[in-house]
């Protein structure tokens, strides 16, 4: 029996936020695996802000998805055929599946999870790419010590919500930054964050004035523009900011931050992150997190949306502040 | 015998380019001194675009010049009464003299220098604030390492010339940008730079691209605007911008560096730093700096112009360009 393959393409590179004629949808045959192949059935797939530069056709970190191949996006899924000794039947695995149903491969990238100690969409979330981002990025990049003012910006999503609660464990003062009352009352009530600041409803000088009151230690950035501008008024002598994302700039021509020169006077630094670079320490930061969890110092939050038909519309939830934690697109039916 | 002093005091504060009603000239008498006081003739003083922001009312690493005060330089200057042990008669001395011909001092701040080793308008130059902050700007701050490659902006200035030398001294290939003919002429004849770019007659993507042909790891930001967002194009992975100063934003609402996503993407980091910081560590590079210029790798240049009264117009060849290498006011006749 064949099995039918549901793929979502680059058709053009959007200028701006991405529209429907940015993708298309395939449906194509399967061929056979060969020797040395497995071939997983994809359950979950991560939708992620980097995944808006990936599109671009500029010199990144990464070589841009060309016009023509299949999205790139993490995924988590199980192995339903296996050529390879080192895959077994029945395995779940997590790697760069991309936006399609099933993928084949000979396991480069992809490491096995363990479904029965956590859900498996957990392992492109917290215990994915955007929990190894917040955990290297406040820890590592930050340099967070206690009692430090920690601002994060996108703080009720997938990163932004990690980075405080490690920040909280760590014993910092930690506000967020999110858009609407809802995000603000769920980063307090649920995350313990100390203070947030709506910055639909609250002009955000106003609001780092009204919270970090001392000034800033460690900003975490996955907004930029405004925000990013905003925060730089308030650093303290040898601030650090640690520049994670710019969501509000992916889909236009960047803002610089013109208040840049808080930089000199406070001795302070913005430095550019991308967790790939800790790659060999995922294991560790996984372990610890996993244990977070279960000693609930760690809520971890999915928000999940079905059908691979919907990716597009799903997908613009990562722009329009349309969901709240981990955004993942459920690929099984 | 009352000795009269001369001195420049802050009238008002400038919005952009300080003019002439920034400034009040003032003749006014000296008082004799008092037990543990110093009386310093000062011979020179330096000129500095850190100047520009002292006069600013905002938060900074330093308090504002006051409005009715006397405008704060660092000097060189000779002792011509002394009731303080510590100060010898005829000795003489660097520190913040001020905008005056005399100062009055307690002593603090000021510390001896040998007019025998090294004229006396170099200690507040190459072995001065601006050469401590190219030292560890470049050194501490740069991280610079061998092979690497280097640019400068303000290259033919009094911090930038002796960072692209000390660089040279280190092995690295070093670019410098400056404005005209004769500036780049001089990096590149007399201070070794491997190469230049006219920032008035180049364009600045293009002059980049020529001599860096494989990226930047060490960028010395002097001048900030498009020069700065410029060069953020080319980082190479890992590279690390210092930014030390911002010549081109100081008498204008500064513009950000739009293109600062390239540090997220090139893991790179930009740092403020105030030379302030490495006081404890001053004697170490002024020795070091001394022993480059006897064997010649180093070249000092000031350019030295004459006359308290016409300090104001002095001041302003920091942003005209009108000057080569450090500038100095002479005071004593």
């Amino acid at each position: 029996m064949t099995l039918l393959n549901k793929q979502i393409k680059l058709a053009k590179r959007p200028e701006g936020l991405p529209k429907p004629e940015t993708w298309t949808l395939e449906e194509n045959s399967l061929r056979e695996i060969n020797e040395g192949e497995i071939l997983i059935k994809n359950h979950f797939l991560s939708l992620d802000p980097a995944m808006r530069g990936w599109i671009n056709s500029s010199r990144s970190y990464i070589p841009p998805v060309q016009i023509g191949e299949v999205m790139r996006a993490g995924t988590v899924g199980e192995i339903i055929k296996s050529k390879n000794k080192s895959f077994e039947l029945g395995t779940f695995v997590s790697g760069w599946g991309g936006v399609q149903e099933f993928t084949i491969s000979e396991g480069l990238g992809f490491y096995k999870v363990d479904v029965k100690k956590s859900p498996p969409e957990r392992y492109i979330g917290t215990l994915g790419m955007p929990g190894m981002t917040a955990y290297f990025g406040i820890l590592d990049e930050g340099k967070i010590k206690k009692d430090e003012t920690v601002l994060v910006s996108g703080a009720a999503g997938a990163v932004g919500s990690i980075v405080g609660q490690i920040a909280k464990i760590k014993g910092c003062k930690v506000i967020g930054i999110a858009g609407g009352k809802n995000k603000c009352d769920y980063i307090i009530n649920e995350l313990g964050f100390d203070g947030a600041i709506d910055y639909k409803n609250e002009n955000l000088i106003n609001g780092i004035k009204r919270n970090c009151s001392n000034g800033i230690d460690v900003f975490f950035d996955n907004v930029g523009g405004e925000i990013l501008d905003s925060a730089l008024i308030f650093l303290r002598k040898n601030a650090r900011v640690v520049l994670c994302g710019a969501i509000s700039q992916y889909n236009k021509n960047p803002i610089g931050p013109k208040n840049y020169l808080s930089l000199l006077v406070n001795r302070a630094s913005i430095k550019g992150m991308i967790v790939f670079d800790y790659a060999d320490r995922y294991k560790i930061a996984m372990e610890q997190i996993e244990k977070w969890i279960v000693s609930g110092e760690i809520k971890s939050k999915e928000d999940i949306y079905e059908g691979i038909e919907n990716f597009h519309e799903i997908f613009l939830k990562l722009f329009n502040g349309k969901k709240l934690g981990k955004l993942i697109l459920k690929i099984i039916k």
